[in-house]
């Protein structure tokens, strides 16, 4: 059974170890794999924009870990949403808000039940006393409804969908710039028809190519990336360090 | 089988691609976790205060193999250290400390049997050459005494406990920075009565919070951390950042 | 069975998972090992040499995809490389020139059969869609010649071996920094004999130790490298903030 791993607790400190040393006294069978444990801290969006972007390579029952927590301690909840093909356990604070927005069949389920905690829960680090414990009994077939009731108030991020400005005037936004700097935007190809162009910064960028090899070594331009968003590129150079961008910023398509 | 492990090899090398492939060359079955590759390189004490607050999520029979080894090459010597429930192998350079001073029952092997070592030792890699290969022979049931004699005089760090300075008020140290920025403090429960403040860089910090989320953002206070030591915190910051701290600094706590 | 990853994605975004994911949807049973995926962003030729320095620590039948790929899209081909050890999936841009230059006997496959790719192949991403799901299958025993035809026209890279200026002078060049700020050269102890001094930037290092510990605390000297390389380090430093250099220079070796 795989158990895949998705924080903002960096990979230097124990934190990480924690957790699979946790899981693997549960259930020693388990599989681990590591998403990332990069996550900007306390980003949930970022958080969410990365799993919904892989969660559906991996197989049928896998169980997704995902920590980024800046509640830990307070009242937020702890849940655990089941779908039809996945299970996924996080802090109840927008993080799984892309499958409540895609999904037709979900069950959420507050995690309440201490029995499948670690006997002493601290107040600062539930992923190891909470979330890894319970993923490991998950994926010993525990059932979801053991873990507590079902729950139907989990928090949902506003929908963070391009902004229709005027006719063919769209306002986006930037969800995320990866580790070659390509600038990754909320835009999809059902958002745009025909010619655009991109307004970042003061800059208009119009080309929009197929592939990076495509274009001259250093130049920017748009492409349909690889988790079905258009993002802002360059040939063997960083996008973002050229264009000087930031997540969350706001950019403009203009559409012909 | 779990072997797990620690090193400072940073993570954009061959090295720990090599300890893993060694290791599964001898024990294809092994089941290898990464603890973190990221200790400040060569710092020891740092080493050994994250396998300290680590090891004890692991299942019994796990083998740790921990390798931050400035002395490779030179007599410094490897070892195994065997406890009811672990088996720890490193170089004998302090890095076990807190075994020797916490666990009642162990013993102390030195690596000498070049039968378990790869046949070609060089003289700055021992982590391919001897530790990994032994850890592999290790999971495979070859006992403790058969890698060489047991041994006594192994390397202990001088307790690095708080100083009473005077009635109520201590010298303690910052042991560790985490991802987040948090500091952490050789201080324990136990080392604590009634309210307290402490001092950092002519600095007092008087509030001492239960989780995060009961501050304001921003604001710097203590917390009993997830690891059983003080920390000096910051709600949605770096704490590390804002008060320009780092590993070593002596900081005083006052009782009142 | 085991498939051994090596790229430029960085651990941030959710690139490694996807690979992690699309194998294990195919050969849930497949072991996957990380080597590093922190090469410097394409970067071929330091892929080349991890790679070369790390394979042969693997067990037999490992399956190694290593996926530095600029040219992503473009007309350059996708081909797995046959040993009688090992199978190697990689992008045809040089990366896998060591094998071609060392081993005796390999062959090459083109990666044409899209029946064992993913069923929508991006531009930007064939690490998910086309080379992940290749090694799952090839871990499933699929026979090599089942993904495409073979090919003897594949990409090798000059001949980086040092260059003799005059009797007792080489030109060498720096192949690769470490995480510890050791400086890789391309020079191998078949080139060298009696004693030698290097020349960088203007400095000599006459002096040749055989580990670390031997020197004085920051003293700069050679060593003959894990690699099998000459390297120049320094004692608990870093020796390349200590000269300031980088991948690519040269440096000239005088023999007595």
């Amino acid at each position: 059974m795989i158990i895949a791993l998705l924080t903002d607790f960096g990979t230097q400190d124990y934190f990480v170890g924690a957790l699979k040393g946790v899981i693997l006294s549960i259930n020693e069978a388990a599989k681990i794999i590591d998403i990332t444990h990069e996550i900007e801290p306390q980003n949930i969006k970022s958080a969410s924009f990365i799993l919904a972007s892989v969660y559906q390579t991996f197989p049928p029952q896998t169980i997704f870990v995902s920590v980024v927590d800046p509640g830990v301690g307070s009242a937020r909840r702890a849940i655990l949403v089941e779908t039809d093909k996945y299970s996924f356990i996080a802090p109840d604070n927008g993080l799984l808000s892309f499958i409540f927005q895609t999904q037709q069949k979900f069950r959420v389920f507050e995690l309440t039940n201490s029995q499948y905690f670690l006997p002493n829960v601290s107040q600062t680090f539930h992923g190891r006393d909470i979330f890894a414990p319970v993923a490991a009994w998950c994926s010993k077939g525990i059932d979801s409804q053991e873990f507590g009731k079902e729950v139907t108030d989990f928090v949902i991020f506003d929908d963070t969908r391009p902004k229709i400005i005027e006719e063919n005037l769209l306002e986006a936004e930037i969800v995320h710039i990866d580790h070659f700097g390509n600038i990754v935007t909320n835009l999809k190809k059902e958002d745009v028809k025909g010619d655009f162009a991109l307004e970042i910064n003061g800059i208009e960028i119009a080309k929009n190519l197929s592939f990076y090899a495509e274009a001259e070594i250093g130049e920017v331009f748009t492409i349909w990336g690889s988790a079905g968003y258009l993002e802002i590129v360059a040939n063997q150079n960083s996008a973002s360090e050229l264009l000087k961008t930031k997540t969350g910023e706001k950019i403009r398509l203009k559409m012909a």
